[in-house]
């Protein structure tokens, strides 16, 4: 077997590792914690679905390549919770070294291509970065409430917190914003997320 | 909220239960099974970077989309285990009814986009579906291939089962048959594969 395919195979096998990576949310029907791979799977076809509200025209193509790929670093740098302060000061600095290693499996070209669309992704500029956030953004938060805002609650999650993180939903998509806002709302007045 | 985007959301909220679907293929590692939600997020990243092994050219998005939402009937048809003669007998009308419940939760315009890509999938015949099909049988023979072939000693696969599947890669992928044909030739001589 020539080495280019060799190292495409043995990227391939490892981001396997990414659906043992578990995360806060539970699945619907107040099912198992989700994992890595599942919620990007999730995000992607969201996406492909949901592209009429973005605000901006999007490479849908770019978009849902990033929604698959932007959690492999977690393989080694683990899920770090939205609402994990002390986590999420040292997240960059994990995720960067796993982003090294994992993507220098592939042949040099491919690996500066996935970074690129990463890096693209955290920097939060582009049209598709923007979009593709706001399902990160919104799969979690449609599986939560379909479970009664369980995570929240379990979490002793604060509207600031919430906010602090889906108001920039409205960056990618004013119009699934303002569900989500409603949702917030309707979990806000029922206790689920402190005030 | 609009009809159409309720529509959406409830769609998209359905197939959330296609992380309960689970298949005999095991996870790298001698994980547990996998789910098809996991092996339709494998299979859209391999088809990506497997891209250049296609025989023909492809509209990779298409692909990937074609990836992802393959499985969603099984929410209703359940699993059907490639070398389970008695299941695949029935699975078509099982597929069909399934689709056409679950499609239906979405607005009329995208219900008939997914369910004509899921149909070009089934129906094996342009370059997209024989690529994507290329990535549904390699992706769980990679990860069998890693764990020394153990679902195939389970189930006491037969050679020309596997090549029976198997084969039908070299349409989508003759570089990538070429790679499969050489671990399935040495999973026979292992004896995980009987001749």
């Amino acid at each position: 077997m020539d080495e280019r395919l060799k190292r495409q195979l043995d990227f391939a096998l490892e981001i396997d590792k990414e659906k043992n990576i578990f995360r806060q949310t539970h699945l619907s029907g107040h099912g198992r914690n989700e994992n890595d791979a599942e919620h990007a799977w999730h995000m992607a076809i969201m996406a492909y679905l949901f592209r009429e509200y973005s605000n901006e025209q999007v490479d849908i193509a770019k978009v849902m390549l990033m929604c698959l790929i932007h959690d492999i670093v977690e393989i080694d740098a683990g899920d770090t919770y939205a609402y994990d302060d002390a986590s999420l000061m040292t997240q960059k600095n994990r995720e960067d070294e796993a982003k090294e290693r994992i993507f220098s499996l592939l042949p040099t070209d491919q690996k500066e291509e996935l970074i690129r669309l990463f890096d693209e992704f955290e920097e939060y500029q582009t049209a598709e970065a923007k979009f593709a956030h706001a399902m990160d953004n919104l799969q979690p938060l449609m599986l939560n409430h379909s479970n009664g805002g369980s995570d929240w609650r379990e979490h002793q999650v604060h509207a600031s917190q919430v906010y602090g993180r889906q108001s920039k939903t409205r960056l990618g998509s004013e119009a699934l914003f303002q569900v989500i806002d409603s949702m917030i709302q309707e979990h806000i007045q029922k206790g689920n997320i402190k005030e």
